[in-house]
């Protein structure tokens, strides 16, 4: 791809300072940026390589006062983070492949219905009863289970699954590897220490512009459903167990998981590999450092949390940093004790 | 589905108390049941909702002695949570879709035995010397390696695979994208610094009863085998490394880990996210809390266990209780000191 | 497969004590060996198998000098454990199946460019000017995105991904279910409190001898690349965020996961379960204990870390030792104030 600095300046509704006919053809970090580069200045600390960048041309605030001279041509918008991504997206409709038509051989049952402008890959499965929205991508290995539903402009990921029954909404992603409606975990102890198991009835939703990771898995609910609230993005290899819901706008980084019955506010942020345990709630808001521990439910909205089992985030700085003195504190205790075993004659 | 309330009391050997030609289509929790649902009351905390609930039919206890009058129909039965479980087994007949038949395109190689009443989906692969037991279920995208043995009624979902010479037993269950047989990670140093593959020739044996959740990795033997015994329970997203055991009716949940050559023992419970070292035993019946870390062996038998590395539970939380009071602790210390140095005169 | 002792240790450049027409069949650890049975000795702890197994030959070291008699043909040879790896190797020739030519179904886009002597199973995808190397193998349900490159002898086990325009070396083996090049996790948080997805237009690199375990996921750059150097071997369930740099001869075991911009520096060995945060660096030949999590760079090389957050691992030792006695501590400190209110007549 090749794009004149004067047509994106336009596109981004932003002016151009020096020359506008220049030709940028990649997109690079301000600091590794070289000739033929766009680039980007939103955060002020990196200003300084605004003033020896090799890059071709950067967006930049039009709030910006140049300190020096540059050698690049400079794009000026009102809020250059975002201008920046409104380029990454132009570039993605220019280079990504074009995805469409029906390859063959898939199995698309005869009564499953399959939407306008569907994309259906080789080796994908579409079960009896599912329904595929308009403008849906099913790329090759994936599978659509019986009556499972998706919404349009959805789309599956190579060897994505979606179990019978679930529903998923519109404008989702479920990446490689997603399991969405496997059975939940559920067995019930018997009296010779085995196990029964218990069916598992219910669904999953998925409503709209839910993003589900790589490897990802989401149980099905023993009844009702495990239910995904609108906006939510999870990464890779996180697991919900059966019966949770997550609220709007919740994100939750990799290898996070979820245990039964556990209820999600919105907009909570997850760290990696944090762990929530069965049957709690989580308020809105909570932000939670990676690694921690869930163990019961947090009341308070829009708190920071650390620590397994959890603590407030400045706590558990205060704990941790008073941690490292313990061994010397166990010192000065025994001298203490000696000192005044000495002075008290014992 | 629709099911009178006489005949569900007949399929549970239970008797009615109102009118036995209601009939009920859902199933719900009593909390949150309306008009046409089904319930249970197997805990007494949530009697109270016996008496406000729209369910039309409960299943209760026989020796339930009612504190108030109900609106809906009562099954009266001997243990109302396992004939719960029955109901949810009964629904499960009726409403789970029929998978049978070959569908096609799949690959069964030629020299591959498959039993009668097998299904297998559409792009499933099934490899040379292959055995697939009578009734066994190998959904769609299913890989089973070469010489590789299914058991009869067994379960493979769709993207399950087992690898070459891999021996699963009977009533086993693989969810979707569980991996049993990829190679043990074995590496040996190499005086530069660099690795060399150390080949991974032993096999993996899962005995009957095991379920084995989505995406979760149970990898073959150096030699001999790893072997998964009977009953054993995984959820989603577990690791199961090279040579390990499991014993009879341990439960792990979700993104436990288990390191090469561990040994755990039968009927144990290993919580979410728990890593177990490798080349250590757990004595059977251990109960480890989610997240902890067992650096060692356990000798002693059912005890309960937490931490990272783990102590005893009860210990754990005295010292996480402790953990918080240390900057007040420090602080005392630091009283104590100077008021000693003021009492002794320095 | 059978093997006559004298043509194993001329195959290892060693010597026979004792019958060299005695043949062996298969392979055992030494404790557990029977007659057939082929083992080795490189341990000193395990010495005393060695006057009381049932093998029928053991490599021992050339060095060795008897304490006791032997029953086994002995295999002298200079490094025992590199010798018994070389037959692990020369076993594996001969009892693993051979996986040739191009199965069908399977899908390979007119466009797709493969090598010499490549296995394409049954149900794989090959897209459109993707690009196999000679001697590749690419399993049942494997995924080739457009455009991307498979390096010469590598090998995609069934069901391993890799997406458009990723870079595969030479040499390298993605386990059952790998996810190379799924989009990273960027999201730009946006004034209502829902995200907009930030386009990943960058590539994933791996070099040549990089193994990826099952179900691992390791996501495409923003821009530039996310990239896997030389030797590099990932365990399973391991997560590597988009942007980072994995160095040579870096090993991780399984359920590691690495947050976005981390990058790690060559010949460090991470434990089960470690966490690594984003934007920070990890120096050359750091070693970290399990399920420790890393939340700083790490500047000093060759360092040994434990603990979440981490501190140097014989720090750690001396805190957990600490801890454990931290509930006394507590006792004694109130003890001493009582003790001090006392002497010092309040």
């Amino acid at each position: 791809m090749k794009f004149k600095v004067g047509d994106i300046a336009q596109y981004l509704s932003g002016t151009v300072a020096g020359d506008s006919q220049k030709e940028v053809e990649n997109i690079a970090a301000i600091e590794r940026a070289s000739e033929g580069d766009l680039t980007f200045l939103s955060n002020p600390k990196y200003e300084s390589f605004l003033y020896t960048t090799q890059a071709s041309a950067v967006i930049v605030s039009q709030d910006l006062e140049l300190k020096q001279p540059v050698s690049c041509v400079l794009i000026k918008v009102k809020d250059p983070y975002s201008s920046f991504t409104m380029v990454l997206e132009m570039v993605e409709q220019s280079i990504t492949p074009r995805y469409e038509g029906i390859e063959s051989p898939s199995f698309i049952h005869e009564d499953a219905q399959v939407g306008e402008d569907v994309y259906v890959g080789a080796f994908a499965y579409i079960g009896k009863g599912a329904v595929i929205g308009d403008r849906a991508k099913i790329f090759p290995n994936c599978y659509v289970g019986e009556g499972a539903t998706i919404g349009s402009d959805s789309i599956l990921l190579p060897g994505a699954a979606v179990h019978h029954s679930v529903q998923i909404g519109n404008h989702c992603t479920l990446h490689h590897g997603a399991v969405i409606g496997a059975e939940g975990f559920g067995f019930a102890p018997q009296a010779d220490g085995s196990y029964r198991r218990t069916p598992q009835l219910g669904t999953v939703i998925l409503e709209d512009y839910v993003s589900v990771g790589a490897n990802t898995t989401i149980d099905r609910a023993t009844f009702d459903a495990t239910v995904i609230k609108k906006g939510v993005k999870l990464d890779n290899l996180v697991q919900i167990a059966h019966n949770c819901t997550v609220g709007e706008h919740t994100v939750m980084a990799a290898q996070v998981g979820v245990a039964g019955s556990a209820h999600i506010g919105a907009k909570c942020m997850l760290g990696g590999q944090v762990g929530v345990s069965g049957h709690i709630n989580i308020a809105d808001g909570s932000k939670v450092v990676p690694q921690s521990g869930i163990m019961s439910s947090i009341e308070a909205e829009g708190q920071s949390w650390m620590g397994s089992p959890i603590v407030e985030s400045k706590q558990h700085f205060r704990i941790t940093a008073a941690m490292r003195r313990l061994p010397d504190l166990i010192k000065q205790v025994r001298a203490l004790e000696k000192k005044l075993e000495q002075a008290t004659g014992g």
